[in-house]
């Protein structure tokens, strides 16, 4: 949908724009893996019926005639909307919890109004009335959050400002001597990446979301992308900050490294709005590289693959992407492949199976990664020759450059799959965490037994599969996909049962609860477990000082309050 | 001197340990030099005496037998003590200011008690004891920070205990699979480094203080090191940490990224003993390198040195040290190799001279550069091969590896030139700052004119030189030091005057008020104008909440009394 002064926005009820969505119709082998993972037929399953929106039942707006005039009179009266859809687009973010919920017609608190500043100075009037008028701010950007950043506290008695800032969504300078881009916080990532193309520039980042999630979503959720490995992630790449606070901008210049005391540019990233309103970032850029090539292997299984990556992170190649799937997500990415091209063609040949059979291979247990190289030719090839070697040391093998140009180009369309899995009644979600490299096979088996587990007590057929999606020095990034069938029951009761019992995994095994999607409400249970009592406390401290009446974004990332379904975590 | 347990610490007085310290006897360019650069001839200048230990007026302990037995009951009585020697020791660091008032006598305020724990158990008996007494507790590393972070306010009432990490310096356990090390602490560089290099690992963290720092003192000041280019700086590499705080220790794991809301992590680094003492930190370790090589260039001029700095941050190359010193500095250091060997012998002869006149070169514009390689064999060798690129473009020249040699020897050995100069009644100082690559050539000039600015109004002759010391891909960090002969007045007053010059002019032409030295309560007046007054807000709103009662180490960094002499800095 567009709203006010063409800001885009994404389907009320799903992911993306009306009219795209996936489809299992040219990927043969989609159906018959599904049925064997969940117990679904997709091809004759009875298909959930989205709520007509007007058949939504909407809470009214509470917000004083004054208050609404008052935002009106900073962003004149086209920027300002009190509008049920409007609403209601800026209640939830994305994930799994927001879209059963949206679909059903469970919502029981919107913003109260929606406002567009132009600029930072519109904003700041914004953040000085409502902070006056004594109510909620909870700035917007792409709405893509899976985390439960964006929604109004259900017992939030105050009015509720969702403050939009698709507005801002310009490329304001580049400073090409230092590579340094002053970009506003609400810029999405194809727009801004294309006015960086325009002037020879790349920043990137290439988050799952990157297609509708902005600048500013990224710094305050502490975003990773795709390319991470090389470019960093958003921590490192957001230099300079610009964050209007109640009666003033806090201003991060674009400094490459100081030591003026505890980080105040780490305090704003990952505040999740906790802390203001961010409304410029200066990010590193990068000039286009010559090369940018994304090459395919397979590993025999999946304790080999994270060897062979531990191996490559401690080695002196620097690889753009360093991602590998396990058996099951490697299964999954064949079956979801078109007939006519991809993974599943390559292997449907005699030759690759028989290198395979040659190698020791068990075609159950081969792993499909992809390694990114980029920068000058000589340097492409250098690194890649230097990752070659560990390869071929763990008993990989490589399959050219075909793949990973389909993975390239499909990228970004993989949460379109959630919405038509809960067209079909099934659930299908993502858990990530990173860990050291001494305990990701760990991580890995427990979050596995703990979804079975969890499964079981369901009495369903389900699934999980995972992937290595960033790696560092010392660890990596793990990314789970899940998924079964709902009952009639409870839904999110389901859901919740699952995807607990996965982040308590995390931490028992030694990983972090969140590797690059947030906090929000849904991983605030685990915050203590993850940074203990007392770095809650520090970060409270933190939040109460900056703001004492809890008009910024209230109850995320730690959740004072008791009126939530958000219980603590229960131990494994 | 040895203390308690052979808690090995510095000269009183000085840097470094007693009988070692800088002669100028074997550069016979030395002498004639200083004359030129601050009209000093130090082979017939008078020598300043430092006054004997027991003429200082030491101000009495003041401390409560109850709690001083409390103390004593936690860490055994060898590791507690109001000794007139252990309480100088500790009152300050090795700042020009430090070193000018200890050596004056003028002592107005010293810790009262010297703790030495044993473990971070007794760390955490110390620490609730202390707060339960209201006393002041002040972590004490290796003692040589230069930004004054230690000294105890001079207007402190409540008893000052200084806790002494130096018996945690252990390197507990290294995880192999993750190149990550769990280190005390108290542990200086080169124990760490020797406890590390047993097992075949480095932490490749090199600053100037290198041989008299701890873990600990690098992470409360956000230190960086001589090849943070390839390691990172503190910042990076530290990944867990343990700090003790009232009623409990305050636990990050190591984990390699996370998104778990503001970064604790960083709030800690940084953190001057503000928010409680660290105990334990877990650090990136990296095997051993194949090469570790640093090779000398020559630049025709400052420059082109930056313009061809920035090339190879911007490039593919991965350098592990990017250093080079314009014009002035490179003539020093010319100056101060001796007869026998180094840079001089190297000009001494006809051939490098030649080529240079060849090239372009004007003798008194040449700039000195060190370049480092790092990692396998053909790694290094693709590195050098990228960066030699670079600089043949720019018209530079390698001289190949034997200054590189001499200049690692003696990379630890600057701080005793500030002795030396001290003892010849001189100040001689530094001051670093980062900035945008687009910023530094006004930083360097801008520095040039206040320090110029500062000497004239002194009617002084005065010295400053500088170098890049850091590359990152959007900037640098500037070093500069400086030098005057004291007139006979008030000699910090002078100081003063210069180095706050220099601050200001850091602020005015972009660059940050310290890249790795703190902020301790010398760079304190110039957080507002560095971070804006929003950010030093949500930075005193943290200190605050987590110690409400100003017990760790008060006044630092943020400056929130007014009894120190610490005045505003004066908008140049």
């Amino acid at each position: 949908m567009t709203s006010k002064k063409q800001v885009q926005h994404m389907k009320w009820w799903g992911w993306g724009v009306e009219g795209v969505a996936f489809h299992h119709e040219d990927k043969p082998e989609f159906a018959p893996f599904v049925v064997k993972a969940v117990g679904l037929d997709v091809r004759t399953s009875e298909k959930a019926v989205v709520l007509p929106f007007d058949q939504l039942d909407v809470p009214a707006p509470k917000i004083d005639a004054s208050f609404f005039a008052a935002l009106a009179a900073i962003v004149g009266e086209d920027n300002v909307t009190s509008d049920a859809m409007e609403r209601v687009v800026h209640t939830y973010g994305k994930s799994l919890r927001d879209l059963v919920r949206v679909r059903s017609g469970k919502i029981d608190r919107t913003p109260d109004v929606v406002v567009y500043p132009a600029d930072e100075a519109e904003t700041q009037g914004i953040v000085d009335a409502a902070v006056a008028a004594g109510a909620v701010i909870i700035p917007f950007g792409g709405g893509s959050n899976i985390a439960g950043s964006l929604e109004p506290l259900a017992a939030e008695q105050r009015t509720v400002v969702s403050l939009d800032l698709g507005r801002l969504d310009r490329v304001l300078d580049v400073d090409a001597d230092s590579g340094l881009a002053r970009i506003q916080a609400g810029a999405l990532g194809p727009s801004l990446e294309a006015q960086l193309t325009e002037r020879g520039w790349t920043l990137g980042h290439f988050p799952d979301s990157f297609t509708y999630s902005t600048l500013g979503g990224w710094v305050a959720t502490r975003s990773s992308g795709m390319q991470s490995d090389k470019y960093g992630d958003i921590a490192d790449i957001a230099r300079g900050l610009r964050v209007v606070r109640p009666g003033g901008t806090l201003v991060i210049r674009a400094i490459p490294s100081a030591s003026t005391g505890p980080s105040v540019r780490e305090m704003i990233l990952g505040s999740e709005g906790r802390l203001g309103v961010i409304t410029e970032v200066t990010v590193q850029v990068h000039r286009i590289p010559e090369k940018r090539d994304i090459y395919a292997y397979f590993f025999p299984n999946w304790e080999t693959s994270l060897k062979a990556m531990q191996e490559i992170a401690e080695s002196d190649a620097t690889p753009s992407i360093t991602r590998v799937s396990d058996a099951r997500e490697t299964g999954f990415s064949l079956a979801t492949s078109k007939a006519s091209k991809g993974m599943s063609k390559f292997l449907s040949g005699t030759v690759l199976p028989g290198l395979m059979k040659r190698k020791g291979y068990k075609l159950d247990e081969i792993c499909l990664s992809f390694i990114g190289y980029e920068g000058g030719e000589a340097h492409a090839k250098h690194q890649k020759a230097l990752v070659d070697a560990i390869i071929k040391k763990h008993n990989g093998m490589g399959v050219g450059k075909g793949p990973g140009v389909l993975y390239d180009q499909k990228k970004f369309d993989t949460p379109y799959l959630r919405d038509f899995l809960l067209d079909q009644g099934a659930a299908g979600d993502v858990s990530e965490t990173a860990a050291p490299w001494s305990k990701l096979a760990a991580v890995h088996d427990g979050a596995y037994a703990a979804a079975q587990g969890a499964f079981d007590k369901l009495g369903k057929v389900g699934w999980i599969m995972s992937h290595v999606s960033h790696s560092y020095h010392s660890g990596a990034c793990l990314y789970f996909t899940f998924a079964f069938v709902f009952g009639d029951d409870d839904k999110l009761a389901e859901y919740d049962l699952v995807k607990r019992a996965i982040q308590q995994s995390f931490i028992d095994n030694g990983g972090t609860i969140s590797h690059h999607h947030g906090v929000g409400l849904e991983h605030s249970p685990w915050l203590e477990q993850d940074i203990s009592t007392e770095g809650v406390g520090l970060m409270n401290g933190l939040f109460e000082s900056a703001d004492p009446n809890g008009q910024f974004n209230p109850g995320k990332i730690i959740y004072g309050g008791a009126a939530v379904t958000v219980p603590a975590a229960t131990k494994a």
